[in-house]
């Protein structure tokens, strides 16, 4: 800051309260400590009647500070603005009478006192009190949109236009820090944009997201048929058991894009698509990066690549790439007929169809039976296809039905349990592939009949309801990394050290705590693991062995834990900052605690970031 | 606008450009038109090394912006900021080499163009744009605090910085148009806060929040075992059935305060609770004004009102007051046991309990039974109790059961059920009260028998495990406005009018439509009804007859719908705009549609506010 800058800073307060200011600036910085408060107003942030000149210069204040803030970081010099609405000629005729009345500066005094007290740490704040009461306000930006449709095109008024109703869209907006992060962020959607207009060139694709979290993979094992009358199922329903994992058939619902008209749009001339005439045929989901975590979100893209004419009825190809992080995690092909609606002189077959393959000749290797649940519809249609089809009998009967049908993907979810139950130890990321066409409904309270052939790494199966004797799902089968029959699965070891994480300072300050008060310590008599995840995938693991006491990166030297708490790297930070309440995060299944719950009570106070032992 | 506020004005402005403006303003003023943009920088929304003058400068025109904005609104008169960022000397250092040759102002200058077109609606929009991209930013606000904890306190230094993360914390910002909305939030808060004080004084109080949605309904009512092999059930498990209703006693669920240490900050000197040494002992709750619609948010607050020393236990007696739009909705009671932490010489009863009523000596007037399923719990902790003891076998066997146990409140939500469908036709809106003690746990998978007396307009009702003749549920009753047994429920008719909502612009427009092209809105040839909700509630109805045609406020005035769509006020008009998706609306449940499906779609093209039929 230079003492030029000072003078036209002059110009925009009115009072001139600042000419002397460049001085106390000097002196600060020689110090390395400052506190500065900017007076702003409301009219400035918001603008009001007959008071341009004012509003610019008040908000002007901010963006001063803004810059103030910045220069003064490496001096430990803070600078903050406070808005003060207290009694005065300005508020008089805006505000009830008895609140002018109570709107007493010496309300506005202490936070001003607090803020330029050497322990006030915000800097850049905006602080609008008054009557004894406070808020923060800060910008935040929209996600923003190309003003075009392919990065080569012009921008044009009119392109301009067709793309404002995003431009302007405020749904997830965002606070940036600073100027920096605006280019990073712009640098990150241009190169997606052209990524995405590279793809949507080859096909037209639709671009949505997938956000799931633990208890929407609890919904879907239910949906599917999980239970816990058997044991092998529990780490599919229990959010904290130790191996809780997602049904490798969950993903398949990231790839349905069911809200975006793929089909409808893809149709020949003259012909349609709606959720009235449509049908599932088949479906193929392909893992091809790591096996996901137990939650995330996922930016999916999906597109037709044929319609195929099948006489009758057309059948829409639609294929789908799932990425997590930029990185494609599956992708998904459906078949969905079309009834009705062929003989449009389109192609039979399509060379990018993932076909069905038929089972072996021979008697079934494995055959495995589960009665569905009369009420496995109404569950399985939590997990998001609401289609009435499937819970009301009008609905159901209209279409010919004797009552509402179990959704052809729930089927495909029991049977696929129980190939990855007899041929992969129930560990869901063994599994590389699976495809599957279905052939004919199934009611609700039927039991269906898993016949399972091993071939190599693919396990061959088809599905038949026991009362009926009809075949319901064909063609089917399921690619393994590796077949195994029987015996424990080797549980995957959480990974022992990992990259840099939030977490690990904390850690850092237990270990110092712990070596400072072993007495202390040893009094807990326990051994506690934490495993630190991102994405719901474990990341790192801590032991905190307060027997011996030790604490160290990976599993505990020897012996086993008394208890394991599961928790999120960011939810971890939460916790120890005192913003997320263990209880809480407890009762909504964000820290998960397997082993002695009684132990880990006793743990609470080491946890807490400024907690002295 | 007067001539010297331009001149003030023009200090904020480097270039002293906006001089000679103060005419075009007159211009402008005199036509009734006028576009005006300023030109601001991220160097002022963010601030920037060495730009301090320049920062405020561009932050003070968007004050300016701010004011002219609401000056003009009457004019016609639209001021909105552009940030360009375009090559220049400024951003030649913080940019990309490659991405400083790319931006180029004309990727800007329809951007500008479009904001200055008669048709752009816009003002007091701030719009950054460069590269093609353009995104909106806009302030928001936290939700504040006061600064001390009870009105009658004195704001302090002190009291300041214990409220300060509740002042910054931005969780739930949100943007406000202008200085009166400040002033009514504002108004609205210290109400609150009063209010909440007063109340808090007489008992310490907690205040949550509970949110819940259709999808949350389902859920529970599967939890507590509605089926769909009962037809009556239905009206619980499908969210487009015409008399889709929450169960009466999933609002327990919003006083359950389970996130609150109520109980534990409550607790006398050396004695403690936490969630391993807790047990329900009893659940009251008590509707005192509407029932509560299919979809909506609560303000809940709990606070112990006696903590009984029953010798080896304590128990804890906690009321919740449940809030919707400030109005008291409900009440619940607990009896929590803490096991092991009485015997500090408190009272043994409390005048302030609701107490058990024993069911008459007569043999029972109706019993139900109906077998709870293995996975019951399973099913029931999806409702947000996460409890390990009703999952997870070791906790249940540590603490001296079989096998995990069922929640109380769902077996209390299987009898609830069974003496709603017996004396309330199922109608939910005829509960008064409902108290129940819970005397033994059940094991899912286990038959429950409910026994029934009928006294006046009370039910007293009781549980057994049918398969060892333990009562589970005693002294347990539900109040009802009316008795009956049998027959059809009425329907509540929806309000056939009622008070003004944003969508009647859009039916007065269909009315006008359907008028100037009745030979169109014939060949659909379907009747059409929409309930128009809020907080899940049918607040409006709207008959669309296009036989006659003719469309009107209330039910159809002869004949029957062939289709029935429910859709919120918000929603339908995100619809008609064009933001919300039909498809999607009816996919998320947002719109439901009972009746003719495919008339439905016909139905499309009249929906959006710019169609003409």
């Amino acid at each position: 800051m230079s003492e030029q800058d000072w003078d036209l800073i002059h110009a925009v307060h009115l009072k001139g309260a600042f000419k002397t200011t460049h001085a106390a600036w000097e002196t600060f910085r020689k110090q390395k400590y400052g506190r500065i408060i900017m007076t702003s107003s409301n009219a400035g942030l918001f603008g009001n009647f007959g008071q341009a000149n004012y509003s610019a210069a008040k908000l002007g204040l901010v963006g001063l500070a803004n810059t103030l803030a910045l220069e003064g970081a490496k001096y430990n010099i803070k600078v903050n603005t406070i808005v003060p609405t207290a009694a005065s000629r300005l508020t008089e005729d805006i505000l009830p009478p008895e609140m002018f009345q109570a709107m007493k500066p010496e309300l506005i005094a202490p936070v001003v006192a607090y803020m330029v007290h050497e322990s006030f740490e915000d800097s850049g704040a905006v602080i609008d009190s008054t009557l004894g009461f406070a808020t923060k306000t800060h910008l935040v930006r929209s996600n923003g949109a190309p003003l075009k449709k392919k990065p080569s095109d012009e921008v044009t008024i009119e392109s301009v236009k067709e793309s404002w109703s995003k431009v302007v869209n405020m749904n997830g907006a965002k606070h940036l820090q600073k100027i920096a992060d605006v280019t990073l962020d712009l640098v990150d959607k241009l190169q997606e944009f052209e990524e995405r207009s590279k793809l949507d060139s080859e096909r037209d694709s639709y671009w949505t997201t997938y956000a799931y979290n633990a208890k929407d993979l609890v919904i879907y094992a239910l949906g599917v048929g999980a239970s816990v009358s058997n044991a092998s199922d529990l780490k599919f329903l229990y959010e904290s058991h130790e191996e809780f994992s997602p049904l490798p058939t969950f993903f398949i619902l990231a790839g349905m894009c069911m809200e975006a008209p793929v089909v409808q749009n893809a149709m020949p001339p003259g012909k349609h698509a709606d959720f009235t005439n449509i049908l599932h045929g088949e479906q193929y989901i392909e893992f091809v990066g790591d096996f996901p975590g137990t939650e995330g979100a996922f930016t999916t893209r999906c597109y037709v690549v044929d319609i195929l004419d099948k006489g009758s009825s057309a059948v829409a190809i639609v294929n789908s790439e799932i990425y997590q992080n930029k990185q494609l995690i599956c992708r998904t092909q459906q078949h969905i007929f079309v009834l009705g609606q062929g003989g449009f002189g389109g192609p039979r077959n399509s060379k990018l169809a993932v076909g069905v393959e038929n089972a072996p000749k021979r008697a079934p290797d494995a055959v495995v039976e589960q009665r569905t649940a009369e009420d496995q519809a109404a569950v399985y249609r939590m997990s998001g296809d609401l289609n009435p089809l499937h819970i009301d009998p009008n609905v159901a009967t209209a279409s010919g039905h004797q009552k509402p049908i179990l959704h052809g993907l729930a089927s495909l979810g029991f049977s696929a349990r129980h190939v990855l139950a007899k041929y992969s130890n129930n560990d869901a990321s063994n599994v590389k592939a699976l495809k599957a066409r279905f052939v004919k409904p199934v009611l609700p309270g039927q039991t269906l009949v898993t016949e399972m052939w091993v071939e190599g790494n693919r396990v061959h199966f088809q599905t038949k309801v026991k009362e009926s004797g009809n075949a319901v799902i064909a063609g089917a089968y399921m690619d393994l990394k590796k077949v195994s029959s029987g015996g424990a699965p080797a549980a995957a070891a959480p990974a022992s050290s990992g990259g840099a994480l939030k977490s690990d300072a904390l850690f850092a300050k237990i270990q110092e705590e712990v070596k400072k008060n072993a007495a202390k310590a040893k009094a807990v008599n326990g051994v506690f693991v934490y495993n630190i995840t991102e994405n719901g995938k474990n990341v790192k693991q801590w032991t905190l062995d307060l027997k011996t006491p030790e604490v160290y990166n990976g599993a505990p030297k020897s012996g086993k834990a008394d208890t394991t708490m599961t928790i999120s790297d960011e939810d971890l930070v939460q916790v120890a900052a005192g913003t997320l309440n263990p209880q809480v995060a407890y009762m909504k299944g964000k820290l998960k605690i397997a082993g002695n719950l009684m132990l880990a009570q006793k743990l609470g106070p080491l946890l807490k970031s400024e907690a002295k032992m």
